[in-house]
């Protein structure tokens, strides 16, 4: 029998075969990597390939022969189905005749990239742990007295080598029909390699998976197409848990006064999800039947609680875990059966200590501090912060205790980030008049037809990025001192510095509500900025640095804040600004990379165990950086070129650095 | 450091260790099976040994050596608190000090033998799937952020050297309350040595199994300690799904007439076994907490409608089974986690083929023909008649369709067994006068007292023993002809003997209700054993064999009819008498050994796979030996023997063949 010389570009694999042998059948010989979910049947199209366009002679191939059989009736068939760009052809029906270069083109391998657009961090490689099989199924007879599974089993060992597999109960119990209505074809869901998670009648292609960030505030889904990679639908909303009380502690508190309202708040948590979910597929227009994983992500009491465990051992020393290891569920332990497949699978990142949760795991995996050489500091900031630092060689993590100021709470005119809060502020170094944006309008307070544009909503108050920059502008502006006080004798100069008591405040809109800088607010977001310098500083003494190479801002706030000005007041360490970045919701971003990529769920695991972690309520140098830390700017003092800085870029987007697919956010 | 020597017994394992060195520690480096739940710490007493009564000089050590460390205040208490017999000694506080023969008693080793009543079969070693490991877990501190789950496997590493533990959800809900209700001492159950199922605060060293067999008519259950494999208590139940139809194709006829009937008829097999869980561990005072596992057996309808699975398709050829292979699940997946531990796990055997069920994969793994070189042939008699047969070469398997007529069902004064139904019976051979006994009362019929004996029950009917007898009596006596006739020739002897229509009939028991043999019974009782030995015979054919050398009858009615009259009548094939055994409920003894050995899963999980299945219903020959068995006897006329007989056995007792522990029965 004659052979014939292949190349597959770009993997550069080459081989000789039988004249005859099948193209997709020559690539897993020679361990190409080609998609396929169909098995060859030219029913799903991942196989395609480019010929006709190597390079020949670079590969030493004589161009003149004839190569492949021609086009067949099936790819015609497949191409007015589906369509088929000229030059493609499906492998799986192309018979090898001659030597030829056969060009795989991203979307057709197994583990195609996804392009993330921040050029900074890793792309991921798709590679999800639950991967379809479409097979063809002998009928029993009488003379076979096998069980459909066995004969499902042996389908899956003959045309997928897949063996030792098992079978969920649920898949049992619909196989029978399953395999009827299909005539014998189906196409069967395997779980990590080994396990039937879900059959369904015929030839199935796309199924979905849920990635979650679940906040103390807000709880964020994506649903994404577990072959492409695409976000196809987003949606975001309030946590329910909110009537159990705004912040962290006091849900943990609700639960030590109401023994059991542990329950409450996980069911609450748990319809929230399944709500979600039936949300993003109806918005992407997927049968929730076909949602097959999910990740979830959380810090440690909303881990707790979404699992259904009392949180109380977090609410006081020593804060005890009852696990930080990764979880892998099914659906139906979460009481998630109905909102996806019921042989979903779910993945809950690793915990790294009992403040620094799933939700900084998340964020490691997105931003891969661990991966790099230079030194990273990543900063999630919320109730509390959970900071981490470090490069390839060793990595630190810690909780710092900011409170709620950043996020708008405790601050006499302070809300939650929502239309009608001021988000942007500018202070007129002369005339220390303000001007400010708020969220939902486009236009400035002093631009003509502000009222109009901000119409009944008004401006309602002011939230956590608003409170940095009126405060970085006052202080640039020298209305607060160094040492954060509002100084009276400003009153001079402006009429909105005004008495308060025996300290004075800063009018920064005369309305309804009127919104005021007090005294009381400088130094409860003094207290917050010292805590999450503290807490940063104090890895960075662990650690062994004098400053960091790279600091990355992960978090809603993360997002929205101006980085200049969180400089300006000393949040973070100094950096070179161009190395200041916002992550965007990298927490969401890690669970969604644990969502496409099974390798990553190890490598998260593995990175989150040699994280050092730091206490800081029993380190006593925590103290003394968070006393150094309070005033405006710290004492580091190279923050001074700053105070030249005219053009402050204008405000970033809300949304994360992943745009892909259709997408939509509620403010809540 | 000097060293001594220990020889242990029975095992005569032996080794030199330090003197100081644990008794127990040292029997665990020479791998003697030596059982501990309390990890050493004088708790459990499963470590217990005999010490001072080697023949020492055996094993060349000289006696006049000090050997052992003293008698401990921790061995006093624990002899104050739970007994301690003479010369014994609790290996975990007793120190090698010199050479010593140390016997390790049947009780203290892990793998020790359960004592089966009957000769022929083998011995249970116990070596259930459940194991318990107490263990003392480091309190977190502030030092410490490592979660409470991962504190207790590196207990349960460093103290038991189990690695690679996980833990189930439900078992992390409840782990902090655990930990600090037991003073970071807890008790951990481990399923299949990887996973952990349960954790008790404190020294918990008793779980439990439950070993069901699921019969069409009723459910029987055994409670089994897990450590011992005593059947603690036992009980059984009417299935609930008669009221859904009496036998196996009327349940599914109700399925195919009545789309979801299957959900009822499961939600009814479930509620069933919940409640006998609770029954027999209220009677062995044990709580449902502590049921750590299950076995069920059944055959392949109740199987399906165990598992939630339609059993339409077992209906109607090809008898597709949804699957054969075993199965191991969660209690929750059947809905029995308020009936158990909620980290029960269930294993349900495997089936055969699509009319011979895992109630036969049972028998078959109590009987063990496949270790055996004579060849056996075991039969479990119900709706159908599922029939093995084989040596340690080679297994055959089919269903013969018997009908109900064995159960006493289809027949004119048939009932099932139970108080009032008469199940035995002899007829004189010059008067043609029947005597008979009814179930619930020792007299005959013809003994004085029998009236007053049977009270207020009377005679109700006949079940399946009590048919076979007094056709084989009719037979014997010449009532009744070879081809199957009631002889009217008779009536001049008898006015038993009595016209009906065109046949004749004959009058066991004049009472309310009158008792008549009649000619429709007796081609019921012909058609149904023509089956049983025609599928006997085709199994025989296909092996090769003209002879068996043992026959099992398995199941209720195979304990109940005397094997000498169902020889009379041809049921089963030629076979020294003696070599034919009634096997009990084999297939709840099969579940049993599946319960309390592990190994046992596998070895019939293997042997099902290499067993050859025969479906009768595409065998021709089928039909000719069934055309050929309808007479009685049949033709080989090598029963002729038999006729001989003149004193037959007096009734065997319904219970099976184990009788450890406490057990109850009710009579369905």
């Amino acid at each position: 029998m004659s052979e014939a010389l292949v190349v597959f570009t770009p993997s550069g694999k080459r081989g000789r075969f039988p004249v005859g042998t099948k193209l997709l059948e020559a690539a897993r010989r020679l361990g190409v990597d080609i998609d396929s979910v169909c098995g060859g049947r030219a029913l799903c199209g991942r196989c395609q390939v480019n010929v006709g366009e190597g390079s020949f002679a670079k590969h030493g191939i004589d161009s003149s022969a004839e190569r492949l059989s021609g086009f067949t009736a099936t790819e015609e068939r497949y191409r007015s189905r589906k369509g088929l760009a000229a030059g493609r052809r499906l492998s799986c029906q192309t018979l090898l005749e001659g030597d030829v270069v056969i060009d795989v083109p991203p979307e057709s391998q197994v583990h195609k990239q996804v392009v993330r657009k921040r050029a900074e961090v890793r792309e991921i490689a798709i590679d999800p742990m639950t991967t379809l099989h479409f097979v063809e199924v002998q009928e029993p007879d009488m003379h076979d007295p096998r069980g459909d599974l066995e004969r499902l089993l042996e389908a899956m060992r003959t045309q997928w080598q897949l063996e030792g597999l098992s079978a969920d109960l649920h898949v049992l119990q619909g196989l029978q029909k399953a395999l009827r209505k299909g005539a014998w074809k189906v196409t069967a869901a395997v779980h990590g390699g080994n396990r039937i998670v879900a059959v369904w009648p015929g030839f199935t292609d796309r199924i979905y998976g849920l990635a979650v960030d679940i906040g103390s505030t807000t709880i964020a889904a994506h649903l994404c197409d577990l072959a492409s990679g695409e976000v196809v639908a987003s949606s975001g909303l309030m946590n329910p848990q909110i009537r159990f009380g705004e912040d962290l502690m006091s849900r943990v508190s609700y639960v030590m006064m109401n023994p059991g309202g542990e329950v409450e708040m996980t069911a609450a948590v748990r319809e929230a999800l399944a709500s979600l979910a039936r949300e993003v597929a109806k918005e992407a227009g997927v049968e929730t039947d076909k949602i097959m994983d999910a990740v979830f992500v959380g810090n440690p009491v909303m881990h707790h609680l979404l699992l259904g465990i009392d949180p109380t051992e977090l609410g006081g020393a020593p804060f005890a875990l009852a696990l930080d290891s990764a979880l892998d569920l099914r659906a139906a332990e979460l009481g998630l059966q109905d909102a996806m497949n019921r042989g979903a699978s779910i993945y809950v990142l690793p915990c790294i200590a009992g403040h620094v949760g799933a939700d900084a795991a998340g964020v490691v995996l997105s931003e891969t501090p661990y991966l790099r050489d230079e030194v990273s500091l990543v900063v999630d900031v919320g109730t509390n912060a959970e900071i981490v630092l470090g490069n390839k060689n060793k990595l630190l993590a810690c909780s710092s205790p900011t409170g709620p100021a950043f996020e708008g709470a405790q601050i006499s005119g302070g809300q939650r980030a929502a239309p009608g809060a001021i988000e942007r502020v500018r202070i007129d170094r002369e005339t220390l008049e303000p001007r400010f944006k708020v969220i939902g309008c486009d236009l400035w307070s002093d631009e003509a037809g502000f009222a109009e544009a901000i119409g009944r909503t008004g401006v309602t108050g002011i939230c956590g990025s608003g409170i940095i920059e009126v405060l970085a502008e006052m202080f640039l502006a020298g209305i607060v001192s160094k040492d954060g006080v509002i100084d009276g004798g400003m009153a001079g100069r402006t009429a909105r510095v005004q008495p308060e008591g025996r300290t004075f405040s800063y009018l920064l809109h005369d309305g309804e509500p009127c919104i005021r800088i007090t005294q009381t607010d400088v130094r409860a977001i003094q207290l917050a900025k010292a805590a999450l310098y503290a807490g940063s500083k104090l890895l960075m003494e662990h650690f062994g640095v004098e400053q960091v190479d790279r600091v990355m801002l992960a978090g809603a706030f993360g997002s929205h804040i101006d980085t200049t000005y969180a400089m300006v007041l000393g949040l973070i360490p100094d950096c070179d600004l161009n190395k200041v970045q916002a992550a965007g919701n990298a927490a969401g971003t890690g669970a969604r990379i644990a969502l496409l990529n099974r390798a990553a769920r190890r490598e998260i695991e593995q990175v989150v165990e040699r994280i050092e972690k730091i206490e800081t309520a029993i380190e006593p140098k925590f103290q003394q950086h968070f006393v150094e830390a309070m005033a405006f700017p710290h004492k580091t003092g190279s923050y001074v070129h700053l105070t030249k800085a005219v053009t402050l870029p204008e405000p970033k987007e809300l949304a994360g650095e992943e745009g892909e697919g259709r997408r939509r956010r509620r403010r809540g």
